[in-house]
């Protein structure tokens, strides 16, 4: 099995506190996974199969009366590949067991109100993987880097988020957070095959040039989000992804690694089992 | 090409008002298709990556301002397999583009308002396909059986459903309908199934039971939606389910006839390709 192509847990190789500072992180590496690139495609397909039988029990247990349920937030510089893990991490799962958000610029209405109004509205139900595309800590990102809101508020935002994250967690939902981290030079190369391939002109921002401007200053939003909001019970992962290989079967590996420990059976029947299969047999 | 087993398009062989009425109707047939179990799951890989394509495109011009998109309803009885649909066709999806919605039995608060206020609210946005489980299909069939409502307020929904549709039509929305025709005898099979697998019990509803003993009256309320609800801009489609390998091939096939005609192209870039071009070599 293609697991033991990992060294040590996903879990520990790339939680942001091991692996870290951010700065320093080098986005080709794959922390804890002996493997090469056909290995780590080969294990996205048989490891793909287990996470889609763990979403699928998520489920029914979700349908059966149990209200937990699962949050990844996904954040990453522009072209990091956090759309193809929804895509491809993502699509290894019924669509029906996920809730996917993708968080833009926030509208007029978004922004009368406090930054998590837009966050809580689109929480995963019961029994479902929520994916976050973006998220409450693009108001720690952006926000910070271009002074949207004055330092006074955004430097609140941490213990704020720290708390919501508490609630949610002891409410039953187990969070999960991976940065995806592209190298300036893959980023590059990837901006200029946007712009070389007209199938995917749609998929360039002129800002993003602008935002490749703020490099540093977003490393050390980065890092600053690591130093405050990464707990135990609401980790930060950093997953190079240089190689979407690698990030796509690590990100799956921290799903099923959070799914394992829900420690999911089926459910019990909710009614009398040899009753109803009489009256099925007589129907 | 699988598609060559085709022997008629299936926007015409398995149009409600061609295959019906569905008292005849034979759920184990494969009408317009001569391919056998093999042929169609073969097939349903390879126009799965023609969907998924399809997809992208409409997902791309919704983001580029074009504000078409897709509604697909699934309605059928009881384990006549409408998650398998939205997990086995929709799967075949980048799950971003899709958003999917499953119609259970009103809550409070949608009885409190009028029947078509949680479709509203569920419709899909520019460049989505969107799914639903069940559908306001349901306040004409189990409202219409058990006159949940009086027959003096269901028996005007027909005509409410038809302008509601045209208005989406008319909006930017391609609809179709598919409805699942399950034969007694294989849903009694599929129910047996669900009581004799452990993993399956959740899947379970005593009330199946219930409703398959009105089944005569069933039949009768879909015939009045194909009679009253069948238009050529928001077409039914009768869809045999004892095979499931055939409805999802079918749904596959009507989804990419449904994007084909959209006549999609990639969209043209929204800013000076050589000026972009140059600040990312500058970059």
């Amino acid at each position: 099995m293609s697991k033991s192509d990992w060294t040590a847990p996903p879990r520990e190789a790339l939680r942001a506190s091991v692996v870290g500072p951010i700065a320093d992180y080098d986005p080709s590496s794959t922390p804890g996974y002996s493997g090469d690139k056909d290995s780590g495609a080969k294990a996205l397909v048989e490891r793909g199969a287990v996470l889609a039988d763990l979403q699928e029990k998520l489920f029914a247990n979700g349908r059966s009366g149990d209200h937990r349920n699962v949050l990844l937030v996904v954040q990453g510089m522009d072209t990091a590949g956090k759309g193809g893990i929804v895509a491809h991490v993502g699509g290894l799962c019924d669509p029906q067991g996920l809730a996917i958000t993708g968080f833009g610029k926030p509208t007029p209405e978004e922004l009368s109100h406090d930054f998590l109004w837009r966050i809580h509205k689109a929480l995963p139900p019961a029994g479902k993987i929520g994916i976050f595309d973006r998220s409450h800590y693009e108001d720690v990102l952006p926000v910070r880097v271009h002074n949207l809101v004055p330092e006074s508020v955004w430097s609140q935002r941490y213990d704020i988020i720290n708390q919501f994250e508490r609630e949610l967690v002891d409410a039953g939902t187990t969070v999960l957070k991976v940065a995806l981290v592209v190298s300036k030079d893959e980023q590059k190369k990837r901006l200029t095959e946007r712009l070389d391939n007209p199938t995917k002109y749609w998929k360039y921002n002129p800002a993003d040039i602008d935002e490749r401007g703020y490099w540093e200053d977003y490393l050390q939003a980065y890092q600053a989000i690591f130093d405050r909001t990464d707990n135990d019970h609401a980790p930060w992962y950093l997953i190079g992804a240089d190689r979407k290989w690698f990030s796509r079967l690590a990100v799956c590996e921290l799903l099923i690694d959070a799914l394992e420990r829900l420690d999911l059976s089926w459910p019990a029947p909710t009614f009398d089992l040899e009753h109803e299969q009489r009256r099925v047999a007589d129907c």
